[in-house]
């Protein structure tokens, strides 16, 4: 069951609801949020909102007026306590041809999905064969190009395995498929850059946070695959399943870290926003 | 003016057509095919069938019966005489996560829109800031992530300039933003290899079946943007607007080569199919 607002009205969720002058449909040609209601507020709403503006700006997108997401949030969250948020704005304006018009608009669309029932503190992960490619100038949006991300999930359906790991064209490693990873490395904590390739996930951007407040020592760089054979331990991160230690990747097993253990209690402790 | 054709069902245009189940919208997870009809016959269906079926297999989507295809195509054709055809298949039956369901239906789309109608003999183009990226694992299709097309095409606004050509991360020539590009080098064509990134497109193909024909040399290879300028002639080609020559590129003029016109001569000669 889920609920949809799409540009100020609430949708039958299997009516038609895209036209055909939409351009999510046509070339992918938008960004998205993945949010946690958590007891009616949002968490990091405000780095989504942060995000999105800016996410917005470098792909010459109006963005919606702060005050009119604010509202279209409030009433969504008046509808459950705990659910996971999508907001994706869509150019629209055009019926073909790549150019965005000059008179393109921003199409609006929340949806209210269940919260997931079960988001395990340590998971198993896989590599993946599909690799990521690099391009400076998308490089750490969300936006709609998804296919890289599709044809990944699509190489696994053990539900033994909760996450897939992508390395890029080069070699080194971004992420998961639906996530941020750091590795910890002689008591800090090394995450891919970004620069090239991956999404720069709001849960990323906390963590970094969480480990300054926490006095770790964080370095964002280039990682090449082969350092996780040396890493003590490994985790995951995204905004609706927050932490998950990684203890398993194909033949190598950690145990949960330290590094780990203390990021995930300090994330409990984290103030909610909304 | 348009037609469309969804799933077997007329459309009315300004309504809304894709559900919140469809893949398109959320990831570009789909491919399209854009296809010029002429006199009632389409040009090139085969080669635009073949690659969307293999298309469809390099991304595990079901493909739509041949029969059924044909049928749609033949009762669009049925409208008109002359039309641009796009003929769009996303991936649908799933409302979040990147994994296609096993159950993902094919959302078959066709819309009719008129021919252009100025197709020069030559052009202007420019270069695009924007690069492509390469992943062998996507390279030639045809699908749906084309935010790299839509952001190069958005920094130029002037109509004198028909096309864009664009690099890839690493400083090769690949394309136009909506064609293949062919370069004339003492007596020879060579084009892009599109090994790592670009679309594998109908008319270049034909082009190259054209030259042979012809006994004109051509190489599919790497192409470094330096060489355009020790290029004799230069052309870009596809399906809808066929082969047209380069005359300008920014500092750089050629007339038109030998090869383009011969080319663009035995394309009007070709026959066309249905």
């Amino acid at each position: 069951m889920q609920l949809a607002l799409l540009d100020g009205q609430w949708l039958d969720p299997m009516q038609p609801a895209f036209t055909l002058q939409n351009r999510g449909w046509q070339y992918g040609d938008g960004i998205f949020e993945t949010m946690l209601l958590q007891q009616g507020r949002v968490r990091f709403w405000s780095d989504h909102l942060e995000r999105l503006q800016s996410s917005c700006a470098r792909l010459g997108m109006t963005t919606p007026e702060t005050s009119l997401l604010q509202h279209e949030l409030h009433s969504l969250c008046a509808k459950r306590q705990d659910a996971v948020i999508k907001l994706t704005l869509l150019r629209s304006g055009s019926e073909r041809g790549y150019r965005p018009p000059q008179s393109a608009s921003t199409t609006r669309l929340w949806q209210l999905f269940d919260a997931p029932s079960n988001v395990p503190p340590s998971i198993t992960v896989r590599w993946c064969d599909m690799r990521l490619s690099r391009n400076a100038q998308l490089a750490g949006l969300k936006h709609c190009n998804r296919l890289e991300q599709v044809m990944a999930q699509a190489e696994w359906r053990d539900t033994g395995i909760a996450e897939g790991l992508m390395l890029d064209t080069e070699g080194e490693l971004i992420g998961g498929t639906m996530s941020n990873v750091f590795l910890g490395l002689d008591g800090a904590l090394i995450t891919p850059d970004l620069r090239y390739s991956g999404v720069n996930g709001v849960m990323r951007k906390n963590v970094l946070r969480l480990a300054t407040w926490l006095r770790i020592d964080v370095e964002a760089r280039a990682v090449r695959h082969e350092e996780v054979h040396h890493a003590q331990e490994m985790f995951v991160c995204n905004a609706v399943r927050g932490i998950q230690a990684v203890t398993r990747l194909e033949q190598l097993a950690w145990p949960v870290g330290t590094l780990t253990q203390r990021l995930q209690c300090a994330l409990l402790e984290a103030h909610p926003e909304n």
